[in-house]
C-alpha cells in the first residue's frame, strides 16, 4: 500500500470499520460537530443521533453485544458524563465500546481557559480521570506533539478494547482531530486482537483435564456469558456436540448454547429455580464451567454449590483443574482441547432422560386477568429461531430467562449491572446491529420511563421491533425486595398506548392486553404487522412475579438490612 | 440537651432539615430502599422520585439554587453515575449539593462479593473515585468501625458543601446507614459554615480601595453568578444604594441585583450585546468587580476589557485591588467594607442619564410570521416580581438574558456548564423549592427531548409553572455553530401539544403560537390558567436565532477548527 495523508477523524473511523463497527451512535455537541461531518461523510460508517447521552451509550452496548464491538460519541464534560453510566455497564459485563469524546481545540486546554463544558478550574483531565473507573484503557489527542503518536493510541486502544472485551476511553481536541496523518499502511492481525496462547500450559492442562476425566463416571456443562463475550460460542457447540454432555447456564449466560437441544438442562439459579436443573449440576463427577462468573442476581444470591477449588473451571485467560491455574489459554483454546480429551469417554450415560424445563404454560381459565405464571411462558413460546430478545432487568429477565429459547437467538439482559431503563437503548442498538431479524423488547413500566425517548429515535430510523411492556404500576422489582406498599415504589401513570405516537412514531400499531385471550390475540397481531412497530402493553398485577425472582429478591432485602 | 440514639440515616436527614434543606431528589434502588424509609418517616423531610438520576440531580441543582443547598439520593454504582452529570454541573456552577448513595452492605464489601452494580471485581470504591471529579470533598460510612466518626464525617461533609457552595459526596453501606449513634447535641454553627475572614488583610483592602476610589473620577459594578452563590445579595444591594452607581452584570450573573432600578446597564458580554453597556463598563475609572468569573459564553468569547491587573475585584475568599490580593475577606464582607469608603463620593456623577437596555420589543405586522426578535422581549414583558424563569442554554437564555426582568425575579441558567436538558428537571426543583411563585421555564425542542419525561414527575406533584417550548426543528444552537443543514442537528419530531397528558399530566393547558398575535393570546391564557401546567409551544424558524446567541456561536465555530 502507499502511503497518503488522512485526518486522525478519518484513520480513527476507518480503524473502526476494519474491525467491523458500521455505525457510531452519540449526540451532536458543539465540539464534535466538525468531527461528525467526517462520521457523516465516511463510506463505511453510519450515524444514529440519540436523545441522549445515556441512550446512546445504552445503545452502543446492545450494538456491540451483537456486532462484537459498538462506538460511542460525545462532548467533552456534559456529554461524557451523562453517558458514563451506560459505560460503567459495558465495563462491568464485557461488553468492548469505543468511547470517543470530543473537546475544547488544543490552544483552549493549553492556557486552561474557562470555556464552557469545563469545571472552571483549567483542569482539561478531570473528567478523563472519572472515565478511568468505567475502562480498560483510555488515551488522549489534546496537543500537537500528540499528533505523531495519534495512529499509535488509536491501535493500541482499539486493540484493548478487543482483547479484554471492556470500553476504552479515546479524547481528542476537536482541531487535533483534523489535522492530517499517514493513513493506515496494514490492517490490525487476528493475533493482536486475540489473548496469547502459552503452549506448555495449554499441554499441562489438556494432560491434567484429560486424566481428571477419565477418572470421573460423569460431567456436565455449566457456561456463561463470558463464553459469548470472549467468541467461543463454537467451541463451546462443539464440545456438546462431541461428548453428548448435559449442559446448563447462568441466566446471564443464557443462549450461548441452543437451548433446542435435548441435553439442555435450564438455567441454573443454585438454590432457587428448577430442582432437576439444580440436581444434574451440582450431583455431577466433574463440573466444566465454561466462562462462569456467578453474581448475586445470578446465582441465586450465592447458594450455588461450586466453588473455585473443585472441577475444570475454564476463564477468559487461564483454565482451572481442581483448583490448580493454566494461565495464557484463551476460552475458546481450552475449548478446544477439552472437547479433544473428553471425546469418546461416557460421561453423559449417567444422564440418559433427563430432561430441561417444559414450556411451564397452562391452558388459562376464560376471562382470568392475565399473570406473569401465563405471561412468560407465552411470550417465550413466541420467540423465533434467529430473534433477539432484550429483557429489562427486573420481572421481564426472570420471568424469561427460565424458559426454552429456539435455536440461533439471543437472549441480552443486564444481570449484574442492573441499570433500569437500559434495554429500551440496547433494543435500538441490537436492531440496528443485525435489521434482518425483527427483535424483541419486553420491559416494565418503572424501567421505560427512565429512557422512553428513544423510542422516537427507533421510529425515526424506520426500525419495527415488538415491544411488550409490562405495567404493573411502579418498581414492582423493588417492591419485591422492600416496601411493597411504600410510596416511593409508585411512578407517574402515562398513557403508554399514545406514546409511541407523540414521540413521532406516527404508524406504530399499539395494542393493550389484560388478560390470557387478549395477550393471544396482540402476539399473533405483532406477527402480522412486521412493517411497523408494534407496542403490547400488558397489565399484570402490582406484586405479581415470575417464581425465581421472588426467591431472589427476599434473600437481597434482608441482606441489605431493610428486612 | 440530652443525647439520644438515632440511626445514622436520621442523623443525617436531621442535620440536612436544620439546614434549609425540606426535600431529598432521587431514584429507589434496593440498595437504598431502607433508607428510604427514613426519608418518607422524617417530619421536615419530603421525597420527590424522580424518572430517572439524570433528572434527580438536576432537579437538586435547581433546588438549591433557589433555596441555598440541595439534597440528591441514588443508589450505588448505576444510579450514582446516571446522576453525576447533574452533579458536575453543579460542581462548575458551584451549586451545594449533598449528594447521597446507598451501597452494598458492610459484609458484602468487606468480603468483595460480586454484588449487582459493582463493576464485578469487588473494588467497590471504583465509582467514589468518579465522584471525586465533580465534588468538594467526600466521605464513606461503609463499615462497622466507621460508625463511632459517623456524626463527625457527615458534619465536616456538610460543612464542606456550604462553605464551598460545592457538592460533596456521601456513601453509606445499607446496612451501616441503619446503625445507631448519638443524636446532635448542638447545631452547626453560623461560624463553621462559612468562610473564614482575617481582620488585618480586611483592613489593608478597606483603605487600600477607599484610597483607590478616592483617586477615581467614576467607578462602575460588574456583578455575577458568585454574589448569589455566595450569598452576597443584599450586601451588593447595599452598595448600589449607598452610591449610586451604575451596574452591569453578565449573562451568568443576572437578577443578582434588581434591574428595576434606574442604575441597571444590562447585560454585559464583552464586545457582543449591547455598545452602550459594554462603553459604560469599560470606560469607568475604576470597575469593581463583583464575583466575576468570565466563560467563554458569558464574556462574549473572551472579547472582555478587564484583565485581574485592575480595578477592584471581589472574589468568594479574597479581594483584589488592581491585582493584589487580600486573602480571607469574604464576598459579602468585602462589598460591606467597600460600601463604607465608596459613601459619598460622586463617583456615579459622571454616567447620569446613562439608560440600561430598552426592552427591544416592536409591534409586530398583522399576521407575520413568529420571530425570535419578538418572542424574547415578549417574554421578558410577561415575567412578574419575585418569578422564577428557568432558560435552558441556548436560544433560550442568550434570547432572555439581555432583556430587563422586574424586582425579586430569579434567573436560572447553566451558561458554564451547559448541558442541554438540564433546564426541565431544574424547574421542578425550583419550582417545589418555592411554592409561592409560579416559575417559568423557557426550553427548545432539542432540549426538552433529553429530560422530558420530569413533566410527568412535575404533573404527579400537582405543579403549575408554565413552560414555554420553542420549537425550531432540532439543534438550532449547534446550526449556529456548525453544521446548518447537517442532518445530525435533526431530531425526531415529537407532538408537543399531547405529551404533557401522555406523561401523567392530564389537566395540563396546552397552546401553540406561531404568530405574535397567537403569543400574546397564548401568555395570557397562560396568566388566567394558574390552577395547571401550562405548555406554550412557540414556533420560530430553524435558523432564527437571538442576535447575542449569533455573535457568539460565530465565534466558537471557528476556534473550535470547523470554520
Amino acid at each position: 500500500m502507499t502511503s497518503y495523508d488522512i485526518t486522525i477523524a478519518e484513520y480513527f473511523l476507518d480503524r473502526l470499520a476494519s474491525v467491523g463497527v458500521d455505525r457510531v451512535f452519540g449526540v451532536p455537541g458543539d465540539y464534535n460537530l466538525a468531527f461528525l461531518d467526517k462520521v457523516m461523510e465516511h463510506p463505511r460508517i453510519e450515524w444514529t443521533g440519540n436523545a441522549n447521552e445515556l441512550g446512546a451509550a445504552y445503545a452502543a452496548d446492545g450494538y456491540a453485544r451483537v456486532r462484537g464491538t459498538g462506538a460511542l460519541l460525545t462532548t467533552f464534560g456534559v456529554g461524557e458524563l451523562s453517558a458514563i453510566n451506560g459505560v460503567a455497564g459495558s465495563y462491568a459485563e464485557y461488553v468492548p465500546v469505543v468511547h470517543l469524546v470530543l473537546g475544547p481545540p488544543a490552544e483552549a486546554e493549553r492556557t486552561g481557559a474557562l470555556v464552557h463544558h469545563t469545571a472552571g478550574d483549567g483542569d482539561y483531565e478531570r473528567f478523563a480521570r472519572a472515565q478511568r473507573s468505567v475502562s480498560v484503557a483510555s488515551a488522549s489527542l489534546t496537543r500537537p506533539e500528540d499528533i505523531p503518536d495519534a495512529a499509535g493510541r488509536i491501535d493500541r486502544l482499539l486493540l484493548a478494547a478487543l482483547r479484554e472485551k471492556r470500553p476504552v476511553y479515546l479524547r481528542m481536541a476537536s482541531d487535533i482531530a483534523l489535522s492530517t496523518i499517514p493513513a493506515p499502511t496494514r490492517p490490525l492481525s487476528e493475533e493482536e486482537r486475540s489473548l496469547p496462547v502459552d503452549p506448555g500450559s495449554l499441554e499441562r492442562f489438556t494432560d491434567d483435564a484429560g486424566r481428571k476425566l477419565a477418572e470421573a463416571r460423569s460431567a456436565a456443562v455449566l457456561a456463561d456469558f463470558l463464553v459469548d463475550r470472549f467468541g467461543a460460542r463454537e467451541e463451546l457447540a462443539g464440545l456438546l456436540d462431541t461428548t453428548g454432555l448435559p449442559f446448563a447456564t447462568l441466566s446471564m449466560g443464557k443462549t450461548v448454547a441452543d437451548e433446542s437441544r435435548s441435553t439442555w438442562l435450564g438455567v441454573y439459579s443454585g438454590a432457587y429455580g428448577d430442582a432437576r436443573t439444580r440436581r444434574t449440576v451440582e450431583d455431577a463427577d466433574v463440573l466444566i464451567r465454561v466462562g462462569v462468573r456467578p453474581a448475586d442476581t445470578t446465582s441465586g444470591g450465592f447458594t450455588h454449590r461450586f466453588g473455585p477449588g473443585r472441577g475444570i473451571d475454564l476463564q477468559p485467560g487461564s483454565a482451572f483443574v481442581d483448583g490448580t491455574e493454566y494461565p495464557g489459554i484463551p476460552l475458546a483454546v481450552a475449548l478446544a482441547a477439552l472437547t479433544g480429551v473428553a471425546a469418546g469417554k461416557p460421561l453423559a450415560d449417567a444422564f440418559t432422560g433427563v430432561a430441561g424445563p417444559g414450556d411451564g404454560g397452562r391452558d388459562p381459565r376464560p376471562g382470568e386477568p392475565l399473570t406473569q405464571a401465563y405471561l412468560w411462558p407465552r411470550i417465550a413460546r413466541s420467540i423465533r429461531e434467529g430473534q433477539t430478545v432484550v429483557a429489562e432487568q427486573g420481572t421481564s429477565f426472570y420471568g424469561l430467562c427460565t424458559h426454552r429459547f429456539p435455536a440461533g437467538s439471543r437472549f441480552i439482559g443486564q444481570p449484574l449491572w442492573g441499570s433500569i431503563g437500559y434495554s429500551l437503548p440496547a433494543l435500538l442498538g441490537a436492531q440496528l446491529a443485525d435489521p434482518g431479524h425483527r427483535c424483541l423488547l419486553v420491559i416494565g413500566d418503572g424501567s421505560a420511563q427512565m429512557t422512553a425517548q428513544e423510542l422516537g429515535t427507533i421510529g425515526r430510523h424506520g426500525l419495527t421491533p415488538v415491544v411488550v411492556l409490562v405495567n404493573n404500576g411502579g418498581y414492582t422489582v423493588e417492591r419485591a425486595i422492600h416496601g411493597p406498599e411504600a410510596a416511593y415504589n409508585d411512578i407517574a401513570r402515562w398513557d403508554w398506548q399514545r406514546l409511541p405516537a407523540v414521540l413521532g412514531v406516527d404508524d406504530a400499531l399499539c395494542l393493550s392486553a389484560a388478560t390470557p385471550d387478549e395477550l393471544d390475540r396482540a402476539l399473533a397481531a405483532a406477527d402480522e404487522a412486521t412493517d411497523r412497530l408494534v407496542l403490547i402493553e400488558v397489565h399484570t398485577g402490582t406484586h405479581d412475579v415470575p417464581e425465581l425472582l421472588g426467591e431472589l429478591t427476599a434473600g437481597m432485602g434482608s441482606r441489605n438490612g431493610g428486612g
